[in-house]
Parts: structure tokens; sequence; C-alpha cells
């Protein structure tokens, strides 16, 4: 995610720079072509280009939309991951309690390991989403012996819900939850399910793929089109025209392109990195840990 | 659904290929009748083509609105069968637990029982959606006694539904789940109920055949008015407007269209076969089997 | 509801066939009062059609995307009582157990008592919604007493669903059900109140009868003014430009006015009566009655 | 709420008639100024309508679209009281059951009461919604002492709530409802409390001020600059050009207003006096009471 | 929050002012330099500002509809602390109930306590969401030692839900409310969880930053040009036509930008100290106390 600062001209600029330079260097073509070269058939100031605009307008404002809709949905899930994660560390530190003496430490053990399979969980799933190794960013967390089985599973970050289940029923047995206590931890996990399944849809369903190319194809034909028509009427100013014209579709185009896919590794992703950590910092506190880890902060501006 | 590459060209031009060139030698025969033949009286240059045009818009681009709207609805449907198949297999393998010695192996029975009941009702509800025979792809999942049974039943998928609630009640009767854990896993079957349901509202309730066959009309009878509203300003031109302008309507019915129905067995499809074949490696790897299918992959570039 | 069948273009012009056809003549009497009897005054080229065709646009869009929305929201209601339903039944018959010997019978009166209550609601709730006397469908499924207790009920539906909760609370105290099982029959009884309420919402809250009326009439007068605003430069052609925008605007105003009303017995409405017998299929095969009822089908082309 | 009837005319000229007619003689008085005065500078047929028309277009139907999903979700609001009055209502009459003999007279009172805090919460909401007094309906519900105490309090639908849960906690702790039943029962009070808080939330935060004042001052101005446009141009005709395009912007204007607030006290309110005397009439008959209020008819064509 | 008043004309021209001012100021002297100077190729008459206008809109409408979308759902998710809040008082007051002689003032003071960290939470949550020291509300509500303590946390606000928790245990542990109601309660906290996240959500995942500057850039420049279009045709009355377009465009782009962030201390945000004085005396008043503060009034008209 790209971190607001004030409007910085250039960044703006250079968001859409390169199509708009090329594209200004070819309405300047256009024109040089028609008032020096004097090659008049290049004109062509009937072509429909309000009709076209609004066509196009139609397609892209639906793509865009959708694609807004997307990067908010993703956002709103990951929002949902942070929510139940803190209501999964309120629940295991208030509610998991010893019944007899000398269970203490046990039962303390048990809130730490839930606590740290869930910080797995959201690294593992933060990992999975980017395409990256999953278990990679474990170590520290879950011992060795229980990465060598995660490393045979093909979804770890469900092996780690099915591990925090058996957790949960072990407490259960242990008398360290009630049954009422124990339910509303497994409807948490269920929640992580639920999450971590609609951020995969969102990663293996892009928008149809029609959606994606056709406004990119005909934002760049109407850029060509675009000083044909207007050079006749507007001579020498018609970049004025057809570059700002262009301008403003190449930077609807772009800006529904980029957050069609958030989380593919990109600038425009959801900063799962920072997310996840915020959330391993809430967790540790729960637990009275106190050396915590720094919160990510953005790179060159961006946040990861 | 069709895979994402680059963008190929000729696939782009071939998704609204074949009524592009029926459009394109139209265009060039209405300008060949006028500049050639000189009959001018086929050139209507008042005909309100943007009027048309916008009121065209509008149809087109509700209808793509919420063709868009069933189709991301549908994947999201079959997007929380994932995750409550999910949940489920995690709930069946952590909570059901003998409780008293000799039980071990009728207990395990029952988890793999109550597993394999799920991979059948994702199966047979992929099938009965897609019209094909659900007990097809249910040989080796449920004994044969059992198929014999099912194929006495109308609705397959509901009737696996009574099954799984049977066995659910006699793990509790026996035991092995308590009652909360029970519950959580009979409110797991409702939301199974659920995404079924809302799968055959999709299916069952096509949008109204107005917004169907309307647009398709009135994107054709735009087609063919153009030329004869360009023609006379933009002469030898005209097929440069017109066709353009119509291949943007032509492809903006055709995605619209395209993403209507997601459960009828085109390749814009949700990949039905794709996420249960995941659902199954998931379950079965979560009760321990080894021996576990491969994913299906894209053929030809579509993924089923 | 129409089922959807290949694009018969009769159908389709026949769907807004008067009024188009009056367009059509009102349009040809405009040429020939202008072309034949001379009275050039007839001619108003500069009324600005476009900008009345965009602001009919905006208000038709709007009461369409409303109307496309209660139809489908109605549409969503019911499919939420066929899941229910569904659910209902596989809970009646897999939790509702006798506990000592002899009561066997009992309980499964019971069950049957429970599905056929059911059975009754959906029927009731239908006709309550048609404005069709609820009783009429309720012989055969409820014993004749009841019915004339609940001839003295002022909302029928809501008197059957008390009755559930009697039967209901019966089975717990019988012990035929545990705390959590009735609790689980219990929330889905809420969840038919809801959908109830629901429909009467969308049946008696109808949309304002502003967006009702006016897009009509601006869409009849706009289609009054248009051969005036077209006949100056398009003459013998005008039908041509005028009859073609009329005709898609009066498509548009007709296909949001059917819709709006989803529960008025029309043949655009939800198809009540085909998913009521379906839910009464479902619900005699899950206790095994083998003599079931034929599903609804459409009576020419229409499925009510 | 306006009760639909026919289309009948005058209602619907009347609706906007006030501004219409002093349009329509602005309008004229522009001609006469024009063709009788001979004072041409008056005319300004350069004003950029068409683009003046889109802006307001695209203010204005954001406006409605924002107004009536306010309208929609207030009456959705209050049908979701309807659902959970009568779920209340069914699980009130069949899961408070007296335990001991002699219990029976002071279980119905139990009863009687709970229904009777209910019709009173609904009927205080409604009034303190409405800024009325809300105890000024509650006499004969509730006891007079209990009527002195809630005058004290700043939020009487709140303390009914306070109340109710009182009474249920009572008669959790005399065993009339057992633990899941009270539980059943809390979470409908919580549904209310949403309910209440979403009906004020509604209520307190209007649509932002600019969204309210912008779309209507835009829409005058552009009615004073149209005939100026369009005098040159269409002469005589002006204010059928004028006043109908006018017309349609007034009435736009006006359907955005009148649903801005649909709890207001106007004649677009939600029915909230008709809708809380029909949730009385299903719980009083649930009880068994046989002396019934009238439904609220429409008055003048008005539902309140 | 402004408060809504009657139109105040001074206040809407104020909203735009400086801007508009300037820009009036811009179109005059275009004129001057066209009409006194004779600078004729300041015209620039065949800019296509039709087909800028639209796209402008394009991305100028989008961007407010998500703006907006931002703000009531900021307004819904604190409307629900609201009723979550209420839930909560009413379930401490009635369902903390001592069992044994001699807890009854042990008891109460749990209530308090319970209620009075309630306060708190919502206290630290506003001033955490708009970036102000959470702890300098929390005097007076609870002990100093426990403030030493919670300055040491990260997140102040779920801090305090993890000492509620630990307070709902102990009253669990002292058997004063039972499984259910502990139940009913520690699903609220989950509540106020996801509340936080989510208003947390939306304060650090601000728009897109291309929506927030672009659409002011293109207004701006829309702004510059729309003189040179109109000059040569309009003359003196330009000003009238592009002061007047760049008004709404202005407005537009202003409302959308001020509805962005309601989490950011502007007088268009979200009145969070009103809403959370409004949950103190609900709470106050819940249990008991007579002596309660002052609702928070608007300070010249903005409400905070």
């Amino acid at each position: 995610m790209i971190v607001p600062k004030g409007p910085d001209i250039r960044r703006l600029i250079a968001y859409v720079g390169q199509p708009l330079l090329l594209l200004f260097l070819y309405d300047v073509a256009v024109v040089l072509i028609y008032k020096v070269a004097h090659k008049e058939w290049i004109a062509l100031p009937h072509i429909p280009v309000a009709l076209l605009g609004s066509a196009i307008g139609i397609i892209v404002s639906f793509r865009n939309n959708s694609a807004y809709a997307r990067w908010w949905e993703a956002r709103t899930i990951w929002g949902a991951i942070v929510n139940n994660t803190r209501s999964y560390g309120r629940q295991v530190v208030t509610n998991i309690r010893w019944q007899k003496d000398g269970e203490e430490e046990a039962a303390r053990m048990m809130q730490r390991d839930l606590i740290y399979h869930q910080i797995a969980f959201t690294n593992a799933l933060r990992q999975h989403l980017r395409g990256l190794p999953p278990l990679d960013e474990l170590h520290g967390l879950l011992p060795e012996d229980v990465l060598v089985d995660l490393a045979k599973q093909k979804n770890i970050p469900f092996a780690i819900q099915i591990r925090q289940g058996d957790l949960l029923r072990i407490a259960l047995e242990r008398d360290w939850v009630d049954s009422l206590q124990w339910s509303a931890l497994d409807a948490t996990l269920n929640d992580f399910a639920d999450a971590q399944g609609a951020s995969e849809r969102i990663k293996n369903t892009p928008m149809p793929k029609q959606y994606t190319f056709y406004p990119q194809l005909f934002v760049q034909i109407f850029c060509l089109l675009l000083p044909l028509a207007l050079v006749q009427n507007m001579g020498w100013f018609t970049p004025l025209g057809s570059t700002l014209v262009g301008f403003i579709f190449l930077a609807l185009d772009k800006i529904g392109r980029d957050l069609e896919s958030p989380f593919d590794n990109t600038i425009y992703d959801i900063p799962l990195s920072n997310m996840s950590r915020g959330m391993e910092i809430n967790l540790r506190q729960a637990i009275g840990e106190r050396h915590l880890p720094e919160p990510i902060q953005p790179v060159a501006g961006v946040l990861w």
C-alpha cells in the first residue's frame, strides 16, 4: 500500500508517466504531420469520439467499481482476521485457567502455545497468499518437529488450524476451559477458516479476463484516434485536448488495474506484513511478553 | 473459468471474432454502396446515434452489473463451501473422540465416514448443478448399498446431508462428541444446506429473460445503423469509426452474457471440478491419508 | 416467472408490442403531416432530446436497479426458506428420537406432525402473500379442528409457527430432543419468522409511488416529442430513429415495472407454487413417504 | 407512506406542482421578453446545458441512490423489529412454562407482562423516533408506578429493555425457562437493541448537509438558465423544452429529498404507527386475547 | 459533523468559497483578455469539454460513492458500538446476580466495574482513533494503578478488553453469572473487538491515493480550460457558464474529499465525542446513578 502524503505532483505524473509521455509525443507528431507536412488526410474530425468515450466509460467504470470492491473486500477480510485474532487472544488469556494445583505452568504453556500457533497461522497465511514458502516465517514459533510435519502438508495454514483444534480439545479434556468457552474459541477458529478461504477466493479467482484486457485495449485505441479527431479544429492546440483526455482515461484504466489483485506482491497490495506484525505485537503483549518486535514501517513510501 | 495469461491479442479478437468480422464486412459494404455505387440515400447522418448509444449503455451496463454480481455471488457461495468444508474437517478430526477402550477403531471409522460423506456431498452437488447424474462420482466414497438407496432420492445432496445428520446423532449418542461439539457440527451442516440452496437459486432463476435478449437485440440493431449514420461524413474511413464502436458494444454485451449463468457448463463457469477436488485433498489429508488425488489442471487454458 | 427459451422474436416484440405499434403509427403520422400535408411547424428540431434522454435515463436506471434488487431480494428470501426448510427437515428426522421403549410410534408421529406443519407453513405463507385464503391449501396437512382454530387467527402463518413452537417444547419435555437440539430447531423457526416478515415487507411496502409513475410518464412524453425533433432532418426515415429510440426506452421502463412487485400474481412473479411444492417433496421424502406429489411445471411458458 | 393507487395524474402534477407552475410562467416570460419585447440579449444559446445537465445528473443521482438506501434500510430495520417481535412472542408463549402446581397463574401473568412490555417497547420507540413523548402511548400497558419510574429515564425504550431483562432473569430463576430458552430470548432482546440503535442512527445522522442543499440549488439555477439557452432556437416552443426538462429535474430532486429522512413525520415516512399496531395485534392474539385493536388505516391516502 | 439547519446560503457559498472566487476572477480575466485586449488566440472553442466533463464525472462519482460508503460504514460501526454497549449494559445489570448472602455489595461493585470499564473502552477508542492520548479520558473511571499498567500497553482499548474478559471470568467463577450468560457477555466483547478493528481499518487504510488526488487535479485543469472553450461563443456571459459548471465540479470534488476520512478530526467527522458521551449516560443510568454528565452539544454548528 502506498502511504499517503501530500499531493506530490511528481508521483502523480509518474503514475501514468511513460504512457503519458508517449501519448504526448504521438499527439505532437500528428499535429506536425497535419500542419507541417500538410498531410490533411490524417484528420478525421467525424470520428464519433463522444460515443466512443461514453462506451469506454461504461466498461472502465464497471471494471473500476469491481476492482475497488475486490480491494476493499480483501482489506475487510484481513481486518476480520485482526479482530478475530484479538478476540482469540482475549479468550485464550482470560478463559483458559488451571483447576488444580500444580497445573499452572502447563496451562500457561498451553496459552503460549495457542498464541504462538495463531501468530504462525497469520504468518503462514500471508506467505501462502503471496506465493512464498509458508514455513520460512514459522521458525521460533513452532517446534522444529512440528515444522517437519507441516512441510508434508499441502495447505499449511489449514494444517496449523487442525493443530489449534487439537490443542483446544486437550484444554477441554483437562477442564481448563468449560464447554461454552471451548465453543467460543472453536467458533473463532471457524472465522479464521472463513477468512482464509475468502482470501484464497480473491487470490485465485481474478476478475474475468475480459474485464482486465478490454478496457486497456479500448483506452489505447481511443488515445490513438483522439488527435486525429481534433487536429483539424484545434490545430497546434491539439495536444492540449487529446493528451488531457487521454491522461484521464489512462489514469482511470491504471487505477482499476492496480486494485484488481490485492494479494499480488505489488505496491498496491494490502499491507499483509504490517498487519500480521501488528497482530503479533497484540498477541505477545496479551500473554505478558516484554520483548516485542517493532511495527513494520513503510519503505520508500510503500507499506508491505 | 479461463485461466488468465498475458494479453493474448488473438484470443481477445477471437472473443468477439465472428460477429466483429461480419460487422466489418457490412461496414465496408455500406461504404462501397455509398462511394462506388453512389446510392447516397443509404446515408442517414441524422440518426441520433449518441442518444441510441447512451440508451443502450444504460441497459447493457445494468445487465452487466447484475451478471457480474451473480457470477461473484456464485463464486462466493462455493468459497463458503470450501471454508465450511475445512471447518467441518477440522471439527470431525479434532472433536470426535472415543471415550472407552476398544472404541478407537470404530471412532476412527466414524471420522472417515463423515469425511467421505462430505466429499460425496461436494461431488454430488457439483454434478447436480451441472445437470449430470450425481451418483456417478460417488463410487468408492459411499458403500454400494447406500448408493442404491440414494438412487431413489430426488435430491441426492440433501439425502447425503440427512445421512450426515444421522451419523452425527449416533456419534452424540455414543458420547464421542459432547453436546456443544455436536451443535457446532450441526450448524456447519446448516451452512452446507444454505450453500446448496443458494447455488440452486442462481442455477434455477436465470436473469429475467428481458435482460438477456434485449441488450443483444439493441446492440445488433445499433451496429447495423452505425455505418449509415457515419458514411456521409467519414467516407472511406467509416469502418474505423463504426467497427470500433460496434466492437466495444459487442464486447460489452458478450461479457455480460458470459457471466450471467455461472453454473452452465460453459468455459466461463465457476471451476467446480477444481474446487471440489481441492476440498477432497484437504479432507483426505486431514484424516491422514497419504495417497492423494492430483489437483485438477487447466485444459487448453480453461479450468473446469 | 417466464421460463427462458431461445430468443423468440415474436415474444420479444410482443413484450412491448401494443405501445410500440402505437408509437410507430404516431411517428408515421408525424412524417405524413410534415411531408405530405406540409405542416412544417410540426418540426421542432431544437428540442433538447439528448438532455431529455439522459435525464430520463437517470430516473429509469435508478428505478430499474431498485426494482431488480427487490426482485432478487424476494427470490433470495424464498431461497432462504427452501434452505431452512431442508435444514429443519434434516434436524427433525435425525435429532428427534424416542428414549424409552414403546415411544417409537408417538415420536415418529411427532416428526410427521412437525414436517406437516412446515409444509402447511410454506403453503399458508404463499397464499398469504398472494392475497388468497391461506387455509385452502392446508386440508390434509393439519387436522380439521386445528384448521377451525386457525381460521380465527389474523396471521395464519404466524399461528402455525406458534403451534410448531408448542410441538417442539413438548418434544423437549418428553426428552425426545436435548436442549441444544431444541435450540437449533427454535433458531430455525426464528429464521422462518424473519423470512415471513421480509416477504411481507416487500409485498406491503411498494416502491415509492413517485418512482413507479414518473418514469412511465416521462418516457411517454419523450416518445411523443422524438419524431417532432427528428422529422426535419430525417424526413421519411424519421420512424427508423424515433421508433427505435422509443422502443429502447419503453422496454427499459417496462422491464423495471415488471420486476417491482415480485409477489403480485403476475407472470413475472417469483414462482412460489413451484418452490413450495419442491419443499413439500423434499420434506415428504425425508420422512420416508413414497407417494410424492409431482413438481409444478410451467404452463404456457410461465412457472407459477 | 403514500398508499399507491392508480396513476392519479393530478397527484403527480401536484407533487411538483407549485415550482413547476412558477417555472412555466418564467419560461413564458423569457419567451415574451425575447419575442415581444425584442430583448435579444436575453438569449444565451451557448450555455453548455448538456454539460450542466450531466454534472447535475451525477450529484442528483448519487443523492437519490443514498436517500433511497436510507429509506429502505429504515424499512428493513422496522421489518426486523416485526420479525423479532413475532419470534419473541412465539418464544414467550411456547417456552415459558410453570414447573410446579399452583404456579400457572403467575407464569401466565409473566407471559402477559413480557408481551405487554414488548408492545410498550415498540410504541415507545415509535414515539421516541418521532420526537413525541414516549410515555403517552404506554398507559394501560405498564402499571402506573412503572410509568412514573420510566419518566425519570433519558432513554425510555432502553429502560423498558432493562425491565424486560429483569423479568427474563426472574423467569430463569423460577425455572420457568431453561438456560437455552433464556439465552434465545436474551438474544432477541439484543436484536431489539440493535434495531433501536439503527433507527436512531438514521434519525440522528442525516445525509451530509452538502448532499441535501446542493442538488436543489443546482437544479434551480439550471431551470433558470434553460429557457435562456433554448429561446433563440425554439422561439415560442421554448416552454415545451425547458419546462419539460425542468420538470424531470425538479421531480428527481424532490423524490430524493422526500426519501432522505424516513423518520421525520412527513407523509413519506415509514408507517410506524401501522407497523407497531400490527405487532400489537400479533402479540395480543398470541396470548389468546380476543378483544383486539383495529389495524391502522390510511388517512387521505397516507398510511402513518 | 455539521448540524443541519435551514439552507444557509452563505454557508453553502462559503463551502467552496475561496476556490470559487478565484475561478470567477480567472473567468473574468479570460473574458477581458479576449474582449478587451483582443487576444483572440486565447479562445479554444474546440476543446472537447463534454468529453472531458463526462470522463471527470466518471472518476469523481466513483470516488464520491466510495467516500460516502466509508463515511456511512464508519457511522454504522459506531452505531453498532452504541447498540452493543446498551445490550452489554442490560446484560450486566440484569444478569450478574449474587447467589449468597453477604455478596450483594461485591456483586454490585462488579457491575459498576464492568460498566466503568466499558465507558473507559469507548473513551479510549475515541481518543485512539483521533490520534490523541487514550489515557487522558480515563481518570475517575479506572483506578490509578490500572492506568499505570495500561500506560505500558501499545493498544489500550484492547488491553481494557482483556481486563473486561478477566472480570467476566471472575464473575463466572463466583457463580454470579451462569455459563450461558457469561457466553452472551463474551460474545458482546467480541462485537466490540470487531468494531474497534473495523474503525481502525477505515482510519488506517485511506482511499487509494490515486482516487484522492486525481479527481482534484482533473477538476482544477477542467476549470482552467472551461472559459477558454466558451469565450468565443459566450463573450461577456462566459463566467455565467464556466463559473457555474466549475462550481458544480468543485462542490462534487470537495463533498467527496470531506467524507473520505471520517475519523480525521475535521468538522465532517463522525461525532465520536457526542456518541461516547451518550453511551456513558445510558450506562450510568442503567446502574442507577443520578448524577449524569450532560450530552455534548454542537459548537458553532459542529457536533464533535
